[in-house]
């Protein structure tokens, strides 16, 4: 159990890190992030920082020792860091839940083994494998690359009359799964803390709605039915507990309607604080930044309790030149991320709205 | 007008410039800190750091030049720094507000001026000052040094029956003002902000205990009639216009009862941030901190719409061993200020606890 006045590690300097690092002072402790990018957004809130690659090994050997527990902010962590890192100082989440995630053929095998739905999938290797998984799965479906995917990237939507050496060809020959299609009304997320001893909070659902492939609102309440709701904590408690967990997790499923049924289809794990849940600095008790440094420390987690109805909305790109404006807009919370550059499609920012419950 | 991307300086490096530099990072600023002290707690959340004396002046012009704008965190902030700082980057507050608020006498006498109520007062500059003063105000009565008095210091309560001697002794012959006793009920005090061109935006009234001269709790709402919360707010507006003011500042005022009537007397104006808004991190719409980054910047002030009814405790001294108890009580935030070792006296830290209005 770590003790404020000690130093927490953090892999990654982009935003979920630095939220994570402003959200680490109050609780007394000191931040050392780790990144490639000299430009880290994460440098500016932290009291140390190392630049470095992820594979510098003499570099994360020196950054492990000394820091007291390493955390993350991106599930991409290759595995060799995490085992330089693991054995100098406690890493959480553990490598297990990082190595399952980071692969989705990994992880659609290990929720769809522990009981839980997905999609339907197949392996894909090879063109011959595609062609194969299409006529087993049917039409519409997605190969996507099974690493390195995030925000739509390594995916091709495969249509009726599509050629499938074209959509080979698109991931350029990296290993795939091929998923088929869910007909989901739309995609809701968990966002909810484990402790190393089993304790577990999640936050209330959460519906999201993309633009281009890439988060674009969080609205909670998600306006699903209770039972859904309890089912979608289930899923994501029983997803912790089968990696030992410890620290956030978003769970992302598909609300899939059948008739006056709903029903759940995990899509994907991210194992750390996710964009889903950056309604809760001000919109719970707890932010999920905050409550990922206590279950990651060992700590008592904090209350999840909402503090109204709250929307998150992304600032992508040139969004972000509207800062006046949501300055100036009563109850309206800024968050920027310190990127020198709006380039298209780049999250530079999000603006957070709670109004009362009765509202 | 500063722009997200653009460099705020401060001077000081405690738990408030910590706090201003948590609340400017979200609005897209990077921070830089000036502190004499190495072990800075804001140097842990800041994206540069000098460590430099208030007098070594090629340290001050080196930090006013890299900066795009200057705030502080104390109000003694030497004036000869003020005018190099202020001569190479914007500085706000004013240089005047500075010098009205670092000498008792002085801002006294500013504030008997533009017709706000004080505690009687004379100019006390040696022994036969005080007895002279001793008469004309009675006892008890209370000689505070003129410069660099906080938490208590630099002051001694004498009553009937003190010598005079011992009190002149006890000040080692540092200018001082004597006050005439002020029979209050209790302490509040405003936290507002002004922005540069004058727009105003107040706190509810914060109700304040005090342990060993140190502030202990403060809880909002104060509970006192509206009108006199009114009058509040009036007298401190009244202050940061006459001083033209931008950034959030503190007004510390007895309560003086007299039959059913309420009466506002002034005591001390603090031109910062304050501990008695520590409250409005979680409390309000906006937090202090947020609002006096809004104000210097010369953007929109945020709201200050209380979320409920809130309880801020100081942790001083050995009172933050009780960090995991505090982690442990749902709803209670816990700020530590990343001070390594916990001095009788010295504020470690605070906790904040809000409850719903109806509660």
């Amino acid at each position: 159990m770590l003790q404020p006045g000690q130093i927490l590690g953090i892999l990654g300097g982009g935003q979920l890190g630095r939220m994570l690092a402003l959200a680490a002072a109050p609780l007394g402790l000191r931040v050392h992030v780790f990144s490639p990018d000299a430009d880290s957004p994460a440098f500016d809130v932290a009291a140390a920082r190392t630049v470095a690659a992820y594979e510098d090994e003499a570099a994360l050997m020196r950054f492990a020792e000394s820091v007291d527990l390493v955390t993350f902010e991106f599930e991409n962590v290759p595995g060799r860091t995490a085992e330089i890192v693991g054995a100098r100082a406690p890493l959480h989440p553990n490598p297990r839940a990082l190595a399952t995630t980071q692969d989705r053929l990994v992880e659609k095998s290990f929720v769809s083994d522990i009981g839980i739905a997905t999609a339907p999938f197949r392996e894909v290797s090879s063109e011959s494998d595609l062609v194969r998984a299409l006529s087993s799965l049917g039409r519409p479906a997605v190969l996507k690359t099974r690493r390195f995917g995030y925000d739509g990237k390594g995916q091709v939507l495969v249509r009726d009359g599509d050629d499938p050496a074209r959509a080979w060809a698109a991931v350029a020959g990296a290993p795939c799964i091929l998923e088929g299609f869910v007909p989901f009304e739309r995609e809701v997320s968990v966002v909810a803390a484990r402790t190393p001893e089993g304790a577990f909070a999640a936050y209330d659902l959460c519906a999201n709605e993309h633009r281009s492939h890439i988060l674009d609102i969080t609205r909670v309440p998600a306006g699903v039915s209770q039972a859904t709701e309890e089912a979608a904590f289930a899923i994501a408690r029983r997803i912790a507990d089968a990696l030992d967990y410890a620290g956030v997790l978003a769970v992302e499923m598909f609300l899939v309607r059948e008739g006056s049924e709903e029903r759940l289809v995990v899509n994907e794990i991210a194992p750390r604080v996710h964009n889903s849940g950056h309604w809760t600095i001000e919109g719970a008790e707890t932010s999920q930044f905050e409550q990922h440094v206590r279950a990651v420390c060992g700590w008592a987690l904090g209350s999840t309790r909402r503090r109204g109805r709250a929307e998150m909305r992304n600032l992508i790109g040139d969004d972000v030149t509207d800062w006046p404006r949501i300055l100036a807009e009563p109850g309206a919370h800024l968050h920027l991320y310190g990127k020198a550059e709006a380039r298209p499609g780049r999250k530079m920012g999000h603006v957070t709205r709670v109004t009362p419950e009765e509202a």
